[in-house]
């Protein structure tokens, strides 16, 4: 499924209020409207799983992982207006975000 | 590409001995006979993609992004002979690792 070119772009989110249904709600919205950006290639809004050992970090909120074709797709889905769009309608809602890109060893 | 009950497992490794070329490549070696337990459903081994953002974390020496088909076949993977295998092999060479499980909002 992933080719060698294949760039991983893996983002995690912690919300400012964790317990508010609607801000989660509303990042994930955002997300959905992210997900139009044409140098996507697939795309997936999670959650945490529910799994727990000492290793694993849940505290997150929302995990938001794309795959792009490559780095080109990837730096251009960085200034894409729909990109630019979300952070400024949605970044009010984050305490934290980590970010993870990844490329083929 | 990721269905509904897809469970993303993504573990990023932090080598004892970053700098240690013979150590990488023997995790990567035990990776790729880790992707040989039979409900993975893909799987991509990866290094930090050379971007460079203030909440990118670009620290980690691997990264292995493993999709499984529903968490069963991702409970199945923790306990399967090959796994434990590969802790049992390739542990020593790594000094952190982080997990973030995530499912479908």
């Amino acid at each position: 499924m992933f080719d060698k070119n294949a760039f991983i772009h893996h983002v995690y989110f912690w919300l400012k209020n964790p317990g508010n249904n609607n801000d989660l709600l509303a990042l994930i919205e955002g997300l959905k409207k992210l997900s139009s950006v044409k140098t996507i290639k697939s795309f997936h809004i999670g959650k945490p799983a529910g799994t727990s050992r000492d290793v694993i970090d849940t505290t997150y909120s929302v995990s938001w992982l794309l795959l792009f074709d490559n780095k080109e797709d990837q730096d251009s889905y960085q200034v894409d207006p729909i990109h630019l769009k979300f952070v400024d309608e949605c970044s009010h809602l984050w305490e934290k975000v980590v970010v993870y890109d990844a490329v083929s060893v």
